[in-house]
């Protein structure tokens, strides 16, 4: 930690502060320079640096602290160097080979979600996804099918091998959802509401661990720490794009983030271009631009019919559209070494 | 709702999008331009027409939709056009008179919460302040005291007369921290978290909603609106500071949105400086900037000894700095023909 | 300056950096923590430490570097600790009076610019705003009278006792401009267009600088720093909203900056709310917010009859609404312990 | 254009912005809803729809104008549907192959600027990058060698057979940068500076348009139209990245903008990830990224040391990563049907 005395800070003021540090259990080395004092604070690993600087902020006569060093441990790269691989329901996220999800925003029927897992499951999608809890912005809005639409979901998912991600939001509704799911979704709304993480940290299952709406890269990785933190590591992080000024998209989609969060952190990264976009027609090239970034794979809002669809039809591709995307993603991933992995008849 | 048809659209593709609105229950006027066609969707006045927007947008044939009026409608100021006053324990707040609110950002000791509590309510507050549950970015950093800190800050309000203000996080709680406080703040890590404004939406007692740290005026209505539909309707909302790319201060001070929220809606508007700014120097000029602006209270972090603080100190206001505050305050509500709400003994 | 070098950075790599810094001018501090080596430069105070933090942040061992003070000199506080005044024409901004700018967004006529000089000035306006030039987002766009958008203006303040401030585009028409103007002002497009910050440095007149529509402060003093260094300290910064991601204004103004602008440079601070909300209903509250946080003046779009001017409208005061303004601002300035700036019969 | 009136306008209301709209050449169409009143305006191609809309919002009856089409004519998809290409020196961007652009930030000297050519020309770049004239932030900063620069530039262009893209700040400079340059290269700062627009209009050689710092896609596009309208049709686009919240990396490399500017317009799309990221790290996957989303071609800063380039060292290649990244591109460009364009022998 290194904080920068105000200009004008005397003998005394350094020596409060040093003191402070001290309590902490830090040691410090000041630096003299011709306007300003520095001290360095070092020597005290395992002290909570971020609350420890919010203190330091606090002085009057302190003028900025910085801290050194990632906040987080678990979820740090530095704790699993060669990267972690997250097991859904058997699947690797995180492997060589690139991941595909597909499925409807929102599960409406049994024939929807049924059509729409043959139709991605046949194109090469793993995992299925769709909605039974949904975060509506307007109370008016659907809400999700609840139960019934998590035992549609499963039973597609069975019915065509896939495994099921899908999203919670309530603690309450943790254990119920995670008998239905092999990932459990937390939203870009949850990102930070701490007791839900705390919860699903206590699963025995995967998390998929959505971007905050505006959330920076080091507070989302906070976000992945209290879940790994509450005793669940299987945390698989979720670019879906951060809040815009702009309107030709829904979101702005921060490919840049992929390499930043994997040179970070150790846990896999994959893009949501449905909802980083928000329009059709940029999900697929913001698909094959993911994965050139790096992206460990694709979660893809697919519906056999989206102007039909209940929500979110016009960032929803047509299942042909989505059966059109899988070759070429496997021409990109080949192109930077990876693969799309593809169905294991023995797994 | 305005439905923009693509150029090129052909009269088929008219009729098939004035169906699917027809089967919605509107009745359609289009307009021929010359190179585009325009559908106007009038008269049905109980569709959610958020969702029926973005059906329509699920169309390769339509170019854009347009929402004509407000997605909501208990909270809209059309729903009660004199504005409404909110009652917390007996103090109003949206009448003429300005709250004023403060207490520490987090109970750490009994003596700590006391002393604030002597301090503020002389200098004015009515209503306190205080975190016993907090929602800290790092999973290690202190996440509140809990109940025991319940128990200080009831104790201190009404040793002091005041009335008491305090977050809740886990819709699990709402109950517990019901029994301690006059009024449950939402935070904005919470805004969005739609189980918990349900919830809150089910209590008796008032509720203090923050702006979620990007969000738009209208997801905030909406987000009360989720509060009214479950049947409270004593929502006082709180603008916060919206997310910054500067770094000057910690987050943007949107008070432009003071006078467009009370324009949009019936809802009382009061301003938090403190988590608004990040930066204690600009916490007394912002403070009046609200009052000029049009806010109903200020809610104000204030602590004996920032310098000790256990979490932001670095925007927390000395208890002298609150106490030269408040008749500056007094000065510019007048200005504006109001006043700052005074202790009311026989109340 | 602090270097923060990578964890697992040798001692080699820590004299690179170092001797690196020492050929710079810099004397080296190192602080060797548990984990990461820490390098402070000082006793440099001439070096352009902008440009140094650049060239150190190129090293592969280097993880951050972080500046300590201020990359500007001349618009610092430090350099003129009492606030400096600049007078346009004679009429002090900066001092305890705030001054008030008034006028249409674009001269349209003799008869539009001579009815709103008349109306400002009679409520109290000391300065005649009003644009000759001017930066339309499409090149369709009315583009502005030129010369005889000036004259009209020149002429209109002449005869109703008031000075002039009207925006210059090109570097070439610096002069031109500077005949009809008693200050320049340079648009938020332009705040880092350097060669006309240069061009408009070697001007004898006063400059309103405004901020860019994503600057930080830094960089909105830096821009001021370069007209400043060219020769022409005589500098108002003005606050202009800036790029938001809501919709129900066109920009944030972000009020803050003006106290922060304040401790950070000795210039006068003005703000426009007109271009600030960009709407007309949000244009009072927010001229009163302005004072009450610390404003050295106002800049509002007046016409007498909005509802027909060629640009802006929807955020311009009608003459009797600028009239009603006047005296609220009277009492806010007054409740701060200031006072709007009145004609001077003798000046 | 729709015209949505406010709940209560009356028929005279409606009457007085039909008359308005008529005056302006449009016929008018309302629509009367349950609570408010649509106007569509249709019938008038010709008419500056930007500034009609301007003028109908300043009505206080009016609560929301909505232009329908596009803003801009010369520059929008529809005017040349099969998309331009732009010829750089007879290097075609914008058709099958994609063109690498790459050279140091700035010119510092002779052996600096050929060693790059060199190497980058070798590895596969047509097109030779670097400033002369530079925008620096800090007006103590390095500000670029001027002519000296230009001629190094042309220099090393010539000698390894590339072309020169190069910036030019002010419009006085325009013929003389284009003496020395094959494109012109205006830069983020300078977007909306309108003056300089039009005078790169003028010019008879191609364009690279730089993207503004918080630029949304319709003023960038507008920006292309003020060169288009002036004349010169030669222009090429360039992403670089938008202002972000976050510090993990310098700006938000907003690639989805490239699929959505193609869609909107005829204009070839290049991305500059240097800039786009400002860490050396994120530079080659964003650059295959950009590949993969669609883009024309790359611009990325390359220099033999960075550890001592003047300026923006942090986030250049080393010309060994330079060297490495170009294989990899021609990869990703295969993936998608598409290749790395190749110096022509004879060309």
């Amino acid at each position: 930690m290194i904080i920068v005395m105000r200009s004008g800070a005397t003998r005394e003021d350094v020596d409060e502060v040093s003191k402070h540090l001290h309590e902490l259990g830090f040691q410090t080395r000041p630096i003299f320079g011709v306007t300003k004092t520095i001290v360095g604070a070092v020597g005290a690993p395992d002290v909570d640096k971020f609350g420890a600087a919010e203190q330091l902020r606090a002085y009057e006569t302190v003028e900025e602290v910085h801290l050194v060093g990632k906040p987080y441990k678990l979820v740090a790269r530095e704790a699993h160097p060669e990267g972690s691989i997250v097991r859904v329901g058997g699947i690797p996220i995180g492997g060589p080979g690139v991941v595909m999800m597909a499925g409807p925003c929102t599960i409406e029927t049994e024939e929807q979600v049924f059509a729409t897992a043959e139709s991605v499951s046949r194109a090469g999608a793993l995992i299925l996804r769709g909605g039974a809890y949904k975060p509506s912005t307007s109370p008016y809005s659907f809400q999700g099918l609840g139960v019934p639409g998590l035992e549609m979901l499963r039973a597609a998912a069975d019915r065509y091998g896939m495994k099921v991600v899908t999203e919670v939001m309530d603690p309450r509704k943790v254990d119920l959802v995670g008998q239905y799911a092999d990932m459990l979704q937390i939203g870009t709304r949850n990102m930070q509401n701490y007791d839900l993480l705390k919860e699903v940290g206590l699963a025995r299952i995967p998390v998929l661990l959505k971007r905050g709406m505006s959330a920076k890269l080091e507070e989302w990785l906070l976000a992945a720490e209290y879940i790994a933190a509450a005793g669940n590591e299987q945390i698989v992080l979720c670019e879906r794009g951060i809040r815009s000024y702009d309107s030709f998209a829904r979101n702005t989609l921060d490919l840049a983030v992929v390499p930043a969060a994997k040179a970070a952190s150790h846990l896999p990264v994959v893009v949501d271009p449905s909802q980083g976009t928000g329009r059709r027609n940029l999900v697929t090239p913001m698909s094959l631009a993911a994965i050139a970034a790096g992206a460990d794979g694709l979660i893809i809002e697919v519906h056999p019919n989206p102007d039909h669809a209940i929500k979110d039809g016009a960032q929803t591709l047509r299942t042909d559209q989505f059966e059109a995307l899988v070759p070429q993603a496997k021409q990109v991933a080949l192109a930077i070494g990876r693969e799309i992995l593809a169905p294991d008849p023995v797994r």
